[in-house]
């Protein structure tokens, strides 16, 4: 781990501490009720799943966790789970460290039989699927804290969060808060798009307490180095900032290698032109200098740097629509099949790719959208922002996005990059996090039970059966947000006792169906008949007896 | 309007003062901001719409409106606007006054002219449809306040808000205040769910003040009559509730007249059983009589209420899954097919019918239901509650259910239910109606643009031109809560200067992209060249030129 560009070093202690402690006084993220963090153990790895006690005698219930270790110092930063894997490899591989690599050569890492336990499939399923391209384990060697995950088509649907400071607001402090709260909900990755001041301390932090693979947009800090002028941009500049990320252990790089000098006109009579905005850095150097984008005729060389650390590509969609009136566009759909050519050229190095996706497309576009993007990538792995399906709801784009978002998943996109209430108007606070990423999750779930994800069905059930049941602690306890679900229910009904009660406030005792239901299967219970034969016999004289066992109004 | 069935007539003044005043101290409901209610006036019809003033010399945007005249006394009642048509038609037409009577006869009615101004299409168009069944206008002879409206696959996707005192909470006058606000945010229709005390009283507040038609579901008053026993309903005392409600001008009924007493005993294995209130309602007193469902027997009889008023079917879902688990199952398609029987009944009838439809149903699911309810309800409108497309979100409702809506809407549905935060746990207040009302305002207008509905996309133009041009003041008054897009900029801005600036909080001025975009128009501009141009003519001078004219940063 020797910086490889001469960056200063004390800036990346081991113990994390500084003068002015950024962690302070941190509002700690408490873990959910009725649940511990356990692990599924087999041989040497340990799984984290989260198991949810319930009442009555159910049995506990399990849910993939991505919240790491709870037990957190983060001046110490995170236990580095895969440092013995990557050191053995180390020892063992002469050249290329990429997952892609040992995959190819038919080789199932540690991190191939973490993920295969966590998604409960084959190691050797996990191996194919790397080795064709068709899903990503996210996982610099550099970033040992990280607990294993995948990404692609044949797994669950992921949720990244956006954190980072900018020019205009928020502290590290706040940002490595944003990072644990996005992960206690259930972010699968985390990118840090910081521009502002101490970008690179900033990242160190985030990297070292972050158990889920982090992602950034390395162009943003290469751009603070030369000023902020996109003019003087170079592939120079720009490959030694992503060797000091990758240095750092970041796993995946948003790169925008498909921004071509010919495309640039395609965006001119758009409503909203270019709302990438590395897209538009890269339009702006195109411009300025009417070459073609550095990106991508040096994209060998930013192939090395990743082959180096394995880092995944996720190559960007700079020239992505940024309303409904720009969707699926000529400039969108040329970017996409030059970032299906740049993948066959990342693959040839073994360097993992994923590749970004709209923004904005209204519903009858969104399969079309995935169809191309497989066709023109060769199954890499999508990875979409939402996208909005209108854009007339500033404030709520979380759920704009949502729509589209579960839509896009249940086609096929990998991971959907989560959108906050506050898109389009401000940076978004600890409570817009919570609320991009439950929104997120719920897109995710209901895009894993439309493509018949095998078990994704289990929790909907368990928690039906709780709601039928009238085990309204069950209810909240496996729910994605147990604290909301539970207030909800106390200002209606804020009495203990309601808690237990076989109704609700919507209905209130009278009008309760499900009730109504429970007592029409006890009734044919007791009088050991099922409610069928109950009917089909045609017994007239059971029909009486239920009029005489009704319970008072 | 004489009472038909002897119900005190001092429960209905036409001055709606009581002693106790019900809505004394109300909090007003505001109008928008940047907004005007004014009429497009043709003739004799003047059709609301709401004007929002732009900045810029940019025209001023209309939208459809809800709302209703601004200036109310609630204690009156809205203006009778209907009430000349309806006594005009009184004195022509001896048998019938139904609009799908006269539909059908092929006379075109001033609603019928209403709603081709507000939907922008031919009267003779709206007039077929509602002559095939395929739409509906909803329009109790006795609501002459109403502004009407359309309900049809044809027309724009329309969103229903419940409102309801229960068995456990709330006033009249939070009822009243419910409607005012629902219809602020875009609600089409109200249904009046309330099953408490004063249940008459506040129906006729409710329905003296709505522009909007008011549903209800009888079988709640009924079963108050027979003091909660569901086994002494009957059909005397169902058809004198009808025609109470009727009298009063409720506009459509829901009626659980396709809960069959042979399609219960498939409700027995689901995990949630029967979870509608009037399903399980009709299902308890098959039940105990074993006897076929009375509102299915004596349909005819109701539907010569119906025809008498012009009260529309909204034919109810009693078996609708209530949970993932039991989604599309047979009970559900048992109820569907005999909702299908019953629509060519009342349309023997001139009576107009709606369909409802779930409930909770997996995203890869949702076209089956919508084509299902085509073919066996010869296209009569679907009504859909959602769908939720998960069950695992309690708390956060609106977003799994906006999901689904937004999908059934695409696909065919033509009313969307909304469904609140609170669903599942609790009564909605004022911020829960306010949030299942935009959720599900985003869903129908998602629905409207991908089923690419004239003039719908202008909208999304209008705000993301303005949002291009850093016009943030028309992108919050062209948004669906300008209110809330504003309190979000400012959270991060508060400047009143940044509502000018040419950036905002989440990029920064150096990384905005539109900026950047918006640089790159200038300068082709200024050259005199388009940027195609600029590129296709390989002028390196101008690039040059484009260098030594950047902004400083």
């Amino acid at each position: 781990m020797n910086s490889a560009n001469g960056h200063d070093e004390s800036n990346r202690p081991t113990n994390l501490k500084t003068i002015d402690d950024p962690v302070a006084g941190l509002e700690p993220v408490v873990d959910f009720p009725s649940s511990e963090r356990m692990h599924l153990e087999v041989g040497d790895l340990k799984v984290p799943m989260r198991r949810i006690h319930l009442s009555s005698g159910e049995p506990p219930f399990h849910v993939y966790d991505t919240f790491g270790p709870r037990a957190v110092d983060l001046h110490h930063g995170l236990p580095k789970l895969r440092k013995p894997w990557i050191d053995k490899r180390a020892k063992t591989s002469d050249r290329g460290v990429t997952q892609m690599h040992f995959a190819r050569r038919g080789e199932i890492t540690e991190e191939m039989r973490f993920v295969a336990l966590r998604e409960s499939v084959s190691p050797e399923f996990v191996r194919d699927e790397v080795a064709r391209g068709r899903a990503i384990i996210p996982a610099n060697r550099n970033h040992p804290e990280s607990e294993p995950m995948i990404i692609g088509r044949s797994f669950l649907v992921k949720v990244n969060a956006n954190i980072g400071n900018s020019a205009v607001s928020s502290s590290i402090g706040e940002e490595v808060e944003k990072l644990r709260w996005a992960i206690k909900w259930g972010a699968d990755t985390v990118m840090d798009l910081s521009t502002g001041a101490k970008i690179h301390e900033t990242r160190e932090w985030i990297i070292r307490n972050s158990p889920v693979p982090i992602g950034t947009v390395p162009i943003y800090q290469a751009l603070e180095k030369v000023k902020g002028k996109a003019e003087d941009l170079n592939i120079d500049v720009f490959l030694e900032t992503l060797t000091e990320q990758a240095e750092q252990g970041v796993d995946y790089f948003t790169i925008h290698a498909g921004v071509l000098l010919r495309f640039i006109p395609l965006t001119a009579k758009r409503v909203t032109g270019i709302v990438s905005r590395g897209g538009s850095i890269m339009a702006k150097w195109c411009l300025a200098h009417h070459q073609e984008n550095f990106l991508y005729t040096e994209f060998e060389r930013i192939c090395e740097v990743m082959k180096k650390y394995d880092v995944a590509f996720s190559l960007g969609d700079g020239l992505r629509p940024g309303c409904i009136a720009d969707a699926s566009d000529e400039a969108q759909y040329a970017e996409l099949a030059t970032l299906g050519e740049l993948t066959q050229v990342a693959w040839k190095h073994d360097v993992q790719v994923m590749i970004e996706g709209p923004g904005h497309v209204p519903m009858n576009k969104i399969k079309e959208n995935v169809d191309k993007q497989v066709a023109l990538c060769q199954e890499a792995p999508f990875y979409t922002l939402g996208p909005l399906v209108t854009d007339i709801a500033p404030g709520y784009d979380h759920i704009t996005s949502a729509i589209g978002a579960a839509m896009i998943g249940w086609h096929g996109t990998a991971m959907l990059c989560y959108v906050t209430p506050k898109e389009h108007l401000g940076l978004p606070n600890r409570k817009d996090v919570k609320d991009g990423v439950i929104a997120y999750k719920i897109a995710a779930h209901a895009a894993d039970l439309a493509k018949g994800h095998p078990g994704a069905q289990a929790r909907d059930d368990a928690l039906s059966k709780a709601r039928f049941e009238f085990r309204w602690q069950d209810q909240f306890s496996l729910s994605l947000d147990p604290e909301t679900a539970r207030e909800f229910h106390d200002e209606t009904l804020p009495a203990p006792a309601a808690k237990g009660a076989h109704f609700c406030s919507m209905c209130g005792p009278q009008f309760c169906s499900m009730r109504i239901t429970q007592d029409v299967r006890e009734y044919a219970s007791a009088k050991g008949v099922t409610p069928e034969e109950a009917l089909s016999l045609g017994l007239s004289e059971k029909a009486a007896e239920f009029r005489g066992t009704r319970p008072t109004p």
